[in-house]
């Protein structure tokens, strides 16, 4: 059976298809009163929407958002909210014909044995990538009760393939780097490093094949003291969150796999006085310790795999004739979701720290003029 | 607030301190009719017990476990199952002498933020590695449920520091590699390896300091249909409950952060047919698609963090004078915690795994005789 | 904040207010495989449309379902349904004009505390009768599952003010008790007391006033063993969700109050068996026993306060001015709402009932064909 | 499967059974900062205790609190704390004797079909009132909360079978209610009709029957604009918890039942200014309007059924060989439990009155000394 609705005071409910009438989501728990800025909203769906870069996949997304519920006077009425984009210009046929034939490293297989054949393999359905509209809606919500607060969350392309970027960048100068990362097509925060990228990704789509790469999430002036030992750990819901982006495969959190080389006395951080206030020198741990934020800036990479969908001729199984066959995916596939993978990760972490927020009170039911 | 309870159907409640009376766990979920082996529990937890090496934490912990409730002439009754084990030979002094001064890299500040001031200071009190126990008896009693399906999880030490296990392990040879891991003070699967690690180990131990390592879990016949998309899938479900685990860093899985790297062509896993039933030639996606199982083995790997008390002298600050100070930890700690953590991530792997089943309707809420 | 999500394996999530774009439900946990029958979910939400009853509110509602989501060729799809209806013809004039006044026992003033001030008023918003329609659609669902299992739930009016059936019905007779409901406006078995009801509410509704009532609910069919003491109860679920039907002031099982005054001798229903089957010689206890379904029927009732819209003139406050003032409620109000509450009460159990059967792997995550 | 845990962010998790070794309570979201007052928890369990008035269940039962964690130098730490009572003085060799013949009205044969056999029957295991005593010990936490902002929440008898209490008591005579219900060993606040009550209970206790009863309960100063409408609703939650108690097959907000056969112009609550505050002139709606507090006293009323343990002779089943016998109960149960169930109704009233508080943030995560 499903699960489609994620925490706890800030629930939000996903729904659509990606070849279905429409993406949705319901998003509970709103406070009552935040100005609720559609242009907002759809300038983060915008980010998200293919075409960005000249190798995105072609296929024309408009996603213009539209308001089913839970706002009125344009404020929040603390009812649930409802948005939705329609899908439109989207063509089946391929789908229609190698329905039988399992795409590698796609859902195809997994979700027969689990639906039984009845789910909609129409672009993949409820597996594809279109889903994380609804997310990026959710999200963008998130994201403006969190500015109420200071609180801002700011993700960038740290790796496509082996290009990587290295540097540690400093949160405070945040609208620098959203500018940079605006001129990026391939959302990096390097211009040198986004040539790059972007050369990588084009060599990968002249060969037909994909890449993968890394998204680095920092997010700066969150009160120290939000989370909890046991299963209340930042990290735990966050990584929750973050898997549910499909193509995810990894996340660490402040060093991560690296802290695993380290001794003790190089990794943990000394905590220091920075103007009378408690801070640590360094910020190895990511910003949480026991599950808990210390207020230094929360940081986490993710690992995205290459995108499965490629045009070279692939060895694989017809579930029907149950033969080993071939597969040629047509169409115009994105050769590389990082890029547009970076706002999906922005926004599960606006939902996940909103709702721990809530849950300690630290946002009221009824939001101040 | 607290969050201290985990999973849907199979639902288990950690309480206790790490200098308490007790640890104790209320499991919630557990059909009726599976007959009890409490010996296996204790088997379990000797895994977790210091001692094991010489260098581990010489805090001497019997950890026998007690069962209150949910178990009658020896079979579980679909009642609640409360186990406990009693907390003995413990000496905080220390604790007491050096509450004000905030530990590197310990959840002592982000702890005071959030508690007050109020939380049980004393060997970590809630924060300890000690809380464990606590999932490993839960964890003890989802195996057995497991094993009726012939579900078997299995975890080894894939690293310390920089001394890493590369080879790839067939889960098939489980009984040779269960008497190779047990032969392994250090949890390792590998003989040779394993005495470097413990050298490793030794090395940081006699300087004071500490060292993290990786832990790689690998769960077989896992049946292909379990999980979801959206917020249903195992990857997210597995992570929460792994970083429940204290000083844990990071997860991925299947190929995880490699992945970023590689190609779609090289990245995708072919289907191909093995008398007659659907399998992938091999298994870069860690046995899950679409947050779903595919029937091949699942797999995955874990960062843990180098131990944060270190006997050696670091910079830091006193909460209560607020002016900067140095501490040196006293006492015996464990220098490396990853052979022992190595049994708590197969618990929670198993704990997560169970209420997926039940939540499927493939284990029945009363079992057979 | 809100809480407008239900159920824990099958979760309905409502959206929408009176006066807003549409009233909408995200069905999640629908089984895939189920044939998705349209016309039986407008046939439901026709039963709760007023005008079926000369004297029944006059706002035109012509609720017309639309699927957004999770069918597919159709069938359900394993994804979650999105049913919607839109909202037209209503006039929100009188709203505006007495928005300030608070009108007496209508969630004005608690939603202004909880609210503060943001809440949709047109309509009551969110606190609206019209939100069932949410509920009804899912209860569609829910009922085309239980129908599988030949479980049936049917509901009628048992009282409107002082005009009570007390006739045990036996459920066995199903077929002509649906059909004697069809004929009667106010949903009574009865025709003679049908007339009496519909005179009752003709004359409220002439000196502008309101009348509450019961509805009796029986389920025939639901197996034994379904359930749980504790916080699993039947009685605790159902209760819970019942209540979340607008003007619904209390809810009893089997004798209910009459319960209070009777001896355990009486109250006690005997075993017997009948075919070599365990029943109840008479079913006192509403077919639930320790939270536990017993294979009898299960049944309730509920009271249903009168309809709080009237039109005489009544002392209230206007809230802006502080000040004590009177309303007179213009337009057409239901001076009795209990005939449209019945499929809503069968609704909701039907909801409760599925999360249940569910829960207990007595319903697949796959329907056979 | 089961379902022993309560609550959102004030989390209560029961365990425990009859005749086994304990009775406990796990308890979640306690703010930190509260000081436990133990006496207080063993004042409430003793209220519950057998033994207050002559007839009551003659099993001698102690229930000493133990506190296993979450109390450090006497304050809540902020980590769940686990209560116990021991289970002593118990004989079960009754219930050995008849463990096949079904008791009428008691959950054996739902036990069970959901069990199948392998559950605790001991005592009614899992089943009995005596599980409450946990409950009264969450709940104990619960009321030592909301006394810190003045919220009171009183229960008591109002009816023994046809011996019934009318009047109307204003809760703000609070003090003089509370020593009235302290010298009646039913719990009445009419000495009166305590003494009527008790002859009532002696009597059908004479004939080895059982009598059932209603319990008022009414909440003073909780603060207006709590709850919620759809599955928010105060009644929603209440009834969930209170129906958790055996033997409770009723509940009824405000007027309740009666309601159903008033007018709206006699159930409406007009809204007055006393003091330049908001109120009603009656209370009609019980406190509760939309699923939301009002600021008006918060009252409901519960059906009690007769103990089913009576000593007459009854006809049954005996489920293992299939044939109907007779059965007549041993031992001393209680005649009438309502007296013992007042403090638990209250016990769950707490429950969920604290967790609204937290969900809306009007309890803090930390409470100030």
């Amino acid at each position: 059976m499903g699960n489609n609705t994620l925490g706890e005071l800030f629930k939000i409910t996903s729904f659509g298809e990606s070849h279905g009438k429409i993406i949705g989501v319901v998003i509970d728990g709103v406070p009552a009163g935040l100005k609720a800025d559609i242009e907002f909203i759809q300038k983060e769906l915008n980010m998200r929407r293919p075409g960005q870069y000249s190798l995105s996949s072609q296929r024309i997304e408009f996603d213009k958002v539209e308001v089913l519920s839970g706002v009125f006077n344009k404020f929040t009425t603390g009812a649930p909210l409802c948005l939705i984009i329609k899908n439109e210009a989207f063509d089946s046929r391929d789908y229609e014909k190698n329905k039988d034939i399992l795409r590698p490293s796609h859902s195809d297989y997994s979700a027969f044995k689990k639906f039984g054949g009845y789910a909609d393999y129409r672009g993949s359905g409820r597996f594809s990538g279109r889903i994380t509209a609804s997310y990026v809606m959710a999200g963008a919500i998130a994201k403006q009760l969190l500015q109420r607060y200071n609180i801002f969350i700011f993700a960038f392309t740290k790796s496509i393939g082996t290009i990587i970027d290295s540097q540690i960048y400093k949160i405070d100068a945040l609208q620098s780097l959203i500018s940079r990362r605006e001129q990026s097509p391939v959302r990096s925060l390097n211009s040198a490093l986004s040539k790059q990228m972007e050369e990588q990704i084009k060599k990968v789509n002249d060969i037909q094949d994909s890449i993968g790469g890394q998204i680095k999430c920092i997010v700066s002036n969150f009160p120290p003291g939000i989370g909890g030992p046991v299963f209340n750990g930042i990290e735990s819901n966050l990584s929750k969150a973050i898997f549910s982006i499909p193509s995810i495969k990894g996340i660490e959190f402040g060093k991560g796999f690296k802290a695993t080389e380290m001794k003790g006395s190089e990794h943990n951080d000394p905590w220091i006085l920075v103007n009378e206030s408690i801070k640590t020198s360094k910020n190895d741990s990511g910003g949480i310790i026991g599950g808990i934020s210390t207020g230094m800036p929360i940081e986490f990479t993710v690992a995205v795999k290459p995108t499965a969908s490629i045009g070279i001729t692939q060895k694989t199984v017809n579930i029907k004739s149950m033969k080993e066959d071939t597969i040629k995916i047509e169409g115009k596939h994105d050769p590389c979701i990082v890029p547009r993978a970076v706002v999906v990760v922005e926004a599960m972490t606006a939902i996940v720290l909103v709702d721990y927020l809530l849950k300690e009170g630290k946002i009221p039911s009824v939001l101040s003029a």
